[in-house]
């Protein structure tokens, strides 16, 4: 039996998904920028994906600018924001994705950008009261910087809430939605979110293309530069048969998207429960074994065992897919940039398990069968 | 009947690009940085492609990143070369695609760089004597960055030569092989090209995907920060389906590359005869109509017609798929930048075709049928 948990690393592709690409990817080959016929073809599938996924954000086309995924997007993002946009500072925190901090951190060397860490709480949550604090100083044109949904300890961030806040005081606000993206309904209308960011392979879309969506109030220049596609902001010619990909995958999980959620979180609880009556001294890192969080991630901190490095191997012989950490991290939570900043307990072995539409209660029974050996608890 | 005579905007995937895609697109779905089988089947393709890619170029898979295409890769090389290796002089020429002109005016502007264009002669082609004497100044860290093939006017440029200048001038060199690559032999070992560019739709492969060549004697930051992928040069999630399908567009390529390099041009010079034929006072831009010219490009320069703007549109009413210049350009030649660069007349009506091995002559005696309609010129 192989069990794929780890979805937040990327997910399968939903055959819906492969089955409108190909046809896109065999057939419809024009360049978008030709003006004939082919390239027309190929124009108003981009067109009509853009305006399709627009419409479940509750923004404009002209607000979405599709990229090679979600890192890209992040990128640009940050970097336009200091470039374009005149941004002197930005507030992040300790545990966002690399194509964040290092992005950031990168920015504060090059361009002299004031580089700030909001405070987090011990499950990872943010201090909104230091972020208050902070917001407070307005001498700096800040871009706020804060993923929605944390990719390893699934922490969710009140994102109205500091939408509201950096409104109050004048800061862009960016929120690396990669993990959230189509697992919950974001308005942009309602939402005080300037930027926030997409990568199809998240959710059962293909790998190699995604989004940055930008409010209509901003204006980037391109950081890719070339020729005028995606209207002289990403230079490049489209992957049309991605982003007809994209597309099918975005609207695919908002035709049933509440009942993917209840379906994913009561697996997951079931999940916590199953763990908590296997293995005595288990607990779990941040909020990630509550109702409350990324209903896709659950960070699961085991008792000391002498697996040691070993401890992923031996799921994976047993066709389990989990991870340390963020699939950057190579597995290791020793490389967890996400756990050190929490404080988790470095030496006790600490497992992600993340579930999609597809995963099921047996092949959580089949983990627990697995752990319960490895663990060698008497039954 | 519908012609398909863009292929230097872009080709039709060859069927057997797609066939090799489709089941990575559905199956090897696992991201290439987790450790677990899923993902290391995933790192497996992408590995393996980069080994069997490297063998053609006669180079070592390390010298091979993957990208989201030519222009990413374009903007890596030039971005890189000033910011990692400390480049302070760009030169470059009046018809290179704007990906690279573009960029390196970009980084004229933000690190002052200095910025230089070689002569051409009124062919387009690069004046040598004006290189050297350019690259005998060498007070500055220099790039030299020229195309192998120009996507307009089908000048090419004889790499091994500038190659050797360079080295004797101890400058950098980059060649734009985005139309080149795949339609010829290159070896870098043998060529002193550091760095080259690949964009797979240029050769029957997927949009969305290319890379680029590195030289393994420079080491390059990432233009695009987060994750460690690509030896942590390029972060983002790896477009597996995308590389798949772009190793074997190459296999495809040098499988056969001799027979189609024959074809085609023949294909050229079929068309070149009968157009002289056919249209009194039809003349060529740059050496598009010699053999010595990119065999896939040709750029005719038609008599004057009332047609203006409409040229394009009745070919393409008639099925024919031309362009008026590069795809970027948007199909009207008062925008090519590289036909004004060498002089062309710009009231006469400029259009390209461009051919690939899927071309047939039923296509090209279409054309004319349609030329002389448009013409009507008694028969």
């Amino acid at each position: 039996m192989r069990v794929y948990l780890d979805n937040a690393a990327t997910t399968p592709v939903d055959p819906k998904v492969v089955e409108a690409m190909v046809p896109v990817l065999a057939n419809t080959y024009g360049n978008p920028s030709s003006i004939h016929s082919k390239g027309r073809e190929a124009k108003a599938l981009i067109e009509t994906s853009r305006k399709a996924i627009a419409k479940y954000f509750n923004a404009s086309p002209a607000e979405f600018f599709f990229t090679s995924g979600g890192t890209e997007a992040d990128n640009m993002i940050l970097r336009c924001a200091v470039h374009d946009l005149g941004v002197t500072r930005i507030i992040t925190s300790a545990i966002e994705h690399h194509a964040v901090l290092h992005t950031a951190e990168e920015l504060a060397k090059t361009n002299g950008v004031e580089f700030v860490l909001v405070n987090l709480d011990e499950d990872g949550a943010v201090d909104l009261n230091h972020l208050k604090a902070l917001l407070e100083d307005e001498t700096h044109k800040t871009l706020v910087s804060l993923m929605h949904g944390n990719n390893e300890i699934a922490n969710l961030l009140p994102l109205e809430m500091v939408g509201e806040m950096c409104k109050e005081h004048n800061a862009l606000f960016h929120s690396d939605t990669v993990q959230t993206m189509c697992h919950y309904r974001l308005d942009f209308k309602k939402l005080n979110v300037h930027f926030a960011t997409c990568a199809a392979h998240k959710f059962h879309g293909p790998k190699g293309v995604g989004f940055m969506y930008v409010d209509s109030n901003f204006k980037f220049n391109p950081m890719i530069t070339g020729g005028a596609q995606e209207r002289n902001v990403r230079a490049g010619t489209e992957n049309i048969h991605g982003i007809v990909g994209l597309a099918k995958a975005i609207e695919i999980a908002h035709a049933d998207m509440e009942h993917h959620q209840e379906y994913v979180t009561d697996l997951k609880l079931y999940m916590v429960d199953r763990l908590k009556a296997t293995i005595p001294g288990i607990s779990f890192n941040g909020k990630s074994a509550t109702k409350d969080s990324l209903y896709t991630v659950l960070s699961v901190c085991f008792p000391p065992n002498d697996m040691g490095e070993m401890f992923l191997y031996n799921l994976d012989i047993e066709g389990i897919c989990a991870s340390g950490g963020s699939a950057c991290s190579s597995g290791s939570n020793v490389g967890s940039h996400v756990l050190r900043a929490i404080g988790a307990v470095m030496e006790r072995p600490s497992i992600r398990f993340s579930f999609s539409r597809f995963s099921t209660k047996e092949e959580i029974d089949h983990v627990i069968t697995v752990l319960k050996e490895l663990y060698a608890v008497p039954a």
